[in-house]
């Protein structure tokens, strides 16, 4: 059975708190859920003459597209108002997409506590914005607002609802958890009892229960056949249901058809939208997230290698997801060894052995696990990791020499504390050419960087492409201001992101190590 | 009912990508949990010289709980071993804790295929290693790992891995979907069979699906009667089921009884265990999140305003939590003026008045809400919000005048990183009193730390009994190392234990303030 997608990130997910698109993060968004192969991309609410003016834009858009339906999101005429005389109703007709979906309320409590008006009215504004908008040429999809506390409050006047909606033309009508506050086998029940009534019913939930998924799958098994949801779960409150959950779920698990074979690509698309709208992905997501397929309990890992179901429900290639071994104090020195195999493969060296008692093999598990035992921790720095391997088998190649690193920092204004300063002056020796530039910065980090990398793209001039986009600090076992600190940064060249670590008493020292490691990763990948 | 919470956040918590606790960290976690009211604290495995020697200091912490028993993790002897032969076995049977919880296969393809051993092997691992422990005096919970996959695959041989638990002397038998595979219905349905012939069920979900929620939830409606997460649902892979969740699930929407009237202090308690675990707090999390219950959709925002229950599907103070309206900050000012009351009572300023409109009041609200949008998170760090209520009310002492700060950083010898050093230089005067001092440290904080206490303890002898015994760094909204740090410190001086915190781009300038702030809330102290 064929389940339709509908994506609403860049509605319901925008009105998440702290999500924000520009109109090319939106149209790159648009662009990436086509290819993944949704029915409907709800694009925005129409509500001003900026977003009038995105819409405009949108028909160009829509004739691209492959798979997908735009669609526009508003509300019905107000209470005492004609469908005609309603400015959003008439923004909404006029925006050259093909669908339209407007919201109306499913609870009589709402109608009466909150719009202030009676049932009947309520029914008359559903019914008129619909036909209004099914006259313009528009697919209607309708949206019955906290249609769950409703029904369970007032049933008749829920089905009420959804009778005028089709009556008056809705393609579809979608049962709303608008709180959030639903439990599944609730869903289901109601569900189940709409769908007897009805065909093309579809599902929106939110996840103030953390349940957003589960109402959301209890629906489609009562009947449901449109769903709802947004990438990562990004919406308001807790978010809404999380498409990148859910579709594998339906499609792997359950058996219904969803998006079909470009399932494949769903972790790719899942990050592209996820950068598109400038949003730290969560990489423990279900399915999509990097630590899905992340192993790093000793026994975990031994199990993953004899027989891959033993800690994996499905196959990360389904999802074009791929299975990770993290080195970490929990992991032995099998994870060690088949994180070595991975890195000296994918340089291209395939022949390289690795038995277990290879005397190089023994020197590098030892080696690591002394700079673990030090705190350096490797299971998010892949690069660093690289690094050390490469040195404990003696084919680390270096690119420059330090010969001298001052960092001078402080405030001389009386008073505020407001004006710290930092600079940095450094010497390093490349091939016996010397050079010495200075840095400034918000922190002594900063400077250092600064310092670092004008002084490095005289003789790697790769380099000036390089920058960093993260930089975190964790202080190990925190006793007092002298306790070791760990510091791990995140770097890219505009393709690749590669992630080191430093470690030291010294927030500078561990800073300094995390920085060097990450431009001579750079220099030995430009070198590959 | 009565569901007992067993929490897993120090061991299978742990065994997330990223995941680390320190001794004290750990120690922190097990007193909030505690206080919290669970009922089971699973505070680690135990495997090596480390965590035993942590067990065994948890004799005397488990005097001091009032509600949890502390639990030692471990697995069965292997296949061919005796169980007092078992070296971990042995260390858990040593550990001054009341519970030892084991895990075992009860997936008979895990048996055969991973651990290459045999059906009836498997059953005697298990029965051996269980009544091992309970000679040497322990409660032992047993894990079935992979029960539900073990179940659907072989559901005889599934129930005579718990019949053999039962009869080797478990006092709960915990159902594991350990490759968090499983469907909600289907975990409740094999529950359901489970407990129609056995009592005392626990549950263990992972959330591989985004569902360990509602699988838990599905399982108690069948009959478990303990259930397994971790705060946040932090854990292996995609996680734990997420006890911040479940609680107020079970307890608000479904009548169990798990935790009484200390969900209350949920919100708080959640924040306090992330804080300690160093990770970034999910503000979307349902019913703890700072988003939970922030409005953001103007039809929202005017929705609750009216009727609360239109867009909140729990009243947020059930649970410690706050409603926000996106537009205005960080905390409400109710919420402020109730902590502004709160510490000037515990002044011993009964009478001071704080009505809505005192100027002072308001004054207060605006700087520490701006303080707060700037980073300040005063939540753990009192002894700083004290600090700057005084200062709102006009009513700060100023000890010292900060006149001149310098630090030199950096190395001079060639090469290796290894020989980092700090040293700083402080003027200050108290009193038209003029003072200079240096001091040397492993890093910058620790060389300014030596100065600065060295300097006032000319004038304020007290200092010297005081020392910091915590430092963390956490950088916000990480883009680069341009990005803003927040630096806590954790003082006592032998009694007393207070927190402070200071906000800069620059780490040496945040943590500047965080020491400023320590200092004088001693000297305040002192002088009262």
């Amino acid at each position: 059975m064929k389940i339709e997608i509908f994506d609403t990130t860049l509605r319901d997910g925008e009105q998440g708190a702290g999500v924000e698109f520009s109109r090319d993060d939106k149209l790159r968004v648009i662009h990436a859920l086509d290819s993944l192969g949704v029915s409907y991309i709800e694009a925005g609410m129409i509500t001003d003459e900026r977003s009038r003016e995105f819409f405009a834009s949108l028909g160009d858009v829509q004739r691209e597209l492959k798979n997908a339906k735009i669609a526009v999101f508003t509300q019905t005429c107000r209470a005492g108002e004609r469908a005609d005389d309603s400015r959003l109703l008439s923004l909404a007709a006029s925006s050259p997409v093909p669908t339209a979906v407007i919201y109306g309320k499913a609870w009589l409590y709402q109608v009466t506590d909150v719009l202030q008006s009676t049932a009947d009215e309520n029914l008359r504004m559903i019914r008129d914005s619909i036909a209004y908008l099914v006259a313009s040429g528009k697919e209607v999809i309708f949206d019955a607002e906290h249609f769950f506390d409703g029904y369970s409050d007032n049933p008749a006047y829920a089905i009420e609802v959804v009778d005028a909606a089709f009556k008056a033309g809705a393609s579809r009508v979608v049962l709303c958890d608008t709180n959030g506050g639903m439990l599944p086998d609730v869903v289901g029940l109601i569900t189940s009892a709409v769908c007897e009534k009805y065909e093309n019913i579809g599902i929106h939930c939110h996840n103030d229960m953390g349940m957003a998924v589960s109402c959301t799958i209890s629906a489609v098994l009562s009947g449901a056949s449109q769903i709802h949801g947004t990438i990562s779960g990004v919406g308001e409150r807790c978010g809404n249901a999380n498409l990148n959950t859910l579709i594998p779920v339906l499609q792997l698990k359950l058996g219904f058809d969803c998006i079909g074979d470009k399932i494949a690509s769903l972790t790719s698309i899942a990050r592209q939208v996820n950068e598109a709208a400038n949003l730290s992905f969560n990489e423990s997501e279900p399915f999509v997230g990097g630590y899905a397929f992340t192993h790093k309990a000793g026994a975990h890992i031994d199990g993953v290698k004899k027989a891959p179901r033993s800690f994996e429900h499905i196959s990360p290639e389904t999802v074009g997801n791929t299975r990770n071994i993290v080195v970490s104090g929990l992991s032995g020195r099998a994870a060690i060894i088949e994180k070595m195999e991975l890195y000296m493969r994918s340089r291209g060296e395939e022949d390289f052995s690795f038995t277990k008692d290879d005397p190089r093999v023994l020197n590098a598990v030892e080696m690591i696990k002394e700079r673990e035992t030090a705190g350096y921790d490797y299971e998010d720095a892949g690069a660093s990791l690289a690094l050390a391997i490469d040195d404990s088998l003696g084919i680390r190649r270096r690119f420059f020499k330090l010969l001298s690193l001052k960092v001078i920092a402080g405030e001389n204004i009386e008073g505020t504390g407001d004006e710290f300063t930092a600079s940095a002056m450094i010497k390093i020796s490349v091939d016996g050419r010397e050079e010495l530039t200075a840095g400034e910065g918000n922190g002594p980090v900063n400077a250092i960087d600064e310092a670092l990398r004008r002084a490095l793209s005289r003789f790697y001039p790769q380099i000036k492409k390089m920058h960093l986009t993260d930089y975190r600090v964790r202080v190990l076992d925190s006793r007092a201001t002298a306790s070791a600190v760990r510091v791990s940064i995140e770097s890219t060249d505009g393709h690749r992101v590669w992630r080191t670590i430093g470690v030291s008493s010294d927030v500078i020292n561990a800073s300094w190590q995390a920085l060097c490691d990450s431009v001579e990763y750079l220099l030995t990948l430009s070198e590959a």
